[in-house]
Formats: C-alpha cells, structure tokens, sequence
C-alpha cells in the first residue's frame, strides 16, 4: 500500500483523511472490526500510528467515520437518478440499480456499516464520535425519504400496488442491500457480472413494489 | 420472569434448557450480546450462574446455541408450506408468510442472529460450540435449500422470470429477513399488524420473483 501512502502524502488534508479510512474499511471488513488494531491499519497504510491519530482519535471514530462516508457515498450516487425524469417506476429503477452498484463499488464501507449495525454507539462515546453518529443518523433519513417519496408518488399514481408505505420502504432497503452479506468479487471478474446482479435486483425491487398485497 | 423459572423447575432438562435459552435471547437482544453476561441472564430467571454452567459451558455456547435453535425454529415452521400441494408460486407465496411470521414471533432469537452474523466464530472456540456452528450451517443450507427448490421449479416452469437462482434465494432471503431489523410489537398491538406485514411481504416476495430481469 506505499503507493496509496506516497500518493496520499502529496495530496491534502481531505486525501490523506480519506485514504486512512479506505485502508481502515479494508482492514475491518478482511477482519472484523473488533479484531482490528490502529497499529494493523497503520502497517497496512506503511504509516505511524501517530499519523492515524493526527486524523481521528479512536478506533471508534473512525468505525464511525467510515458509516458517514457509507452513507455519503450512497446518497450521492443515487441523487441524480431520484432528480431524473420518469415516471416512479422508472425512477425507483434506476434509483435501485445505482444503490446495488454502490453497495458492490464501496463494499468494504457498507460491510463495516453491516457488522456495527447493532453496535450500541453511546457508551462512552466522545463528542466526536456522538457528531458524526449523528450526521449518519441525518443523512440516512434523508436518504431513505427519497425512497420513500418515489414509492408514495407510484402507490398515488397507481403504478405500485397500495400498500403500507413503510413496510416498503424498510423491506426494499433490505433488499437493495443484500449484496452486502453475500458478495464477494471473484479473481477475473468482468463488469457484466456486477452489471447483471444490478439488474436483476432492481427488477426484483420494481417487481415487489407492483405486486398487490393480497397476490 | 419466577413463573418460567418454576414452571421450568417442574419440567424436564430440555423444557430447563429451552428457559434458559429464551430469558438469554431475550437479555442480549434487549441489550447486546457483548454488554450481557452470564450474571445478568441469571438475574432475569431468578436462577444462579451456576443453574445456566449446568446446561451451557459458556456464554459463547448460548449464543451458538441460540443461532442453531433460531434456524430449527425457522425450518420447522416453513417445512409444511414446502411440502403442501399447489403450484411454485402458491408455495413460495406460503413459505415466505410463513418465514416473517416466525421472524415476528421468536424476534428475540432471531435479532442475536443478525448481531452476531459477522462474528468469527472459530477464534478459541470449544468443541461444543464448534460443533454448534457447524449444525447451524449444515441446517441453514438445507433450510436455502427449500427456497432454492421452490424457485428453481417456478423459473423452469415459468411461473417465475428467468433470473440467476444464487441471486434471487440470496436476494430474497433478505427481504424476508427484513423485519428482524425493524419490526417491533407495539403496546396492545393486534394480531392484525402482524397479518399485515406477513401479507404485504409475502406478496413483495412473489412480485420480485415474477418480474423480469429486463423489466
């Protein structure tokens, strides 16, 4: 990783931040968070632990760094297909289709995000920590309310079946994460392989949102 | 919780064992598996830790023994809707209110699957709860192994699109765990709500089943 470490060296404040919690989920999402010393992200940046700590206090602010981020990366790669055109199912496509393709291009952020889901983040949490959980908390609402939008517009306009609008929500979010638990880019992938899981979710997503309750 | 502590006194060791397991689910999916101990199980039974060493070596064992337990659960509670007559889509339809309706009921058991699925369970583990484990896997692959079944026969039989069969189960299984992570019984909550969300999940599966790939 000296490459990333030299590169990152060069680059600013923003850059070298960002490469530490990149090598951070790497480190956590091979072997687990609680596993996982600054001293082994450290060595696998070819840096100090000095350097880590000049950029986050503890191990958990940067598990709580790299769900701010996960959450960051999702919203901003699924904005432009929310604010494009189409009718709600189009939209609510092409919104699941770049919400799968960000769980697989980021997949050591969203692992992280998975593993300390059920973490209990107050216990002794800094006023660091409590920020950036609480910016994750923020942003998420207003993720999942784009969602939540386009599936109350196509229940309202009947392109989706009438049904509880949070039940659909939290059971689409479900599945639009799946890949997290269970894929892992194999040696030689080609593109079309992630291409082909992203389109078959999301077809999977619309085929859910159609379906009648009572079917 | 004395009444299941004495009710469980007069009944045999594994009437004893299925008490302990159910107040150990309970407290860890109340307040974390890492934040409770042995003691605190203890307390909530009215029992002493030495009552819970008798059955389970460890608290390690007791949550391994909880994930077999919560899978057992959920295979015997899909098996009749496998087995029962009707076309692929009436069956998968059956077994997938069948499996939210036994997220629902046993939610305690299935929430400390869900916290502690990224776990390295090998690292100093003891022959019992390695053995544990490795029930655990073998029963959560026959239990895939129904929907697989299912969905194979209604791909090949057109009922459902033609699709990747790894993906869909995966995707699937997703969505039908979905309410693990957010159902929770509300005060003078009715039968009906959970009716409710079985049905409109059930029939989300189906739908994203059905749809095409290209759709």
């Amino acid at each position: 990783m000296s490459g990333a470490r030299s590169a990152a060296d060069h680059a600013g404040p923003d850059a070298r931040r960002r490469a530490i919690l990149d090598a951070a989920a790497r480190r956590f999402a091979v072997a687990g968070v609680e596993l996982t010393s600054i001293d082994d992200i450290a060595r696998s940046l070819g840096a100090t632990k000095g350097k880590i700590y000049h950029h986050f206090g503890s191990k958990g602010e940067l598990v709580r760094a790299i769900r701010l981020h996960s959450v960051q990366l999702t919203h901003d790669h699924v904005l432009p297909a929310y604010r494009g055109g189409g009718d709600p199912a189009t939209r609510l496509h092409r919104m699941a289709a770049a919400h799968v393709e960000v769980m697989m291009q980021a997949l050591a952020y969203h692992r992280v995000v998975v593993e300390t889901m059920r973490a209990h983040p107050h216990r002794g949490a800094t006023q660091v920590e409590r920020s950036l959980a609480a910016q994750t908390r923020a942003l998420q609402g207003t993720y999942e309310d784009l969602f939540r939008d386009v599936i109350r517009e196509g229940i309202e306009s009947g392109v989706f079946a009438g049904q509880n609008l949070s039940i659909a929500l939290h059971s689409l979010m479900m599945l639009l994460n799946a890949p997290v638990y269970w894929y892992r880019p194999r040696l030689g992938e080609r593109g079309t392989d992630r291409d082909a899981i992203k389109t078959q979710i999301a077809a999977m997503a619309l085929g859910a949102l159609r379906a009648a309750p009572g079917d």
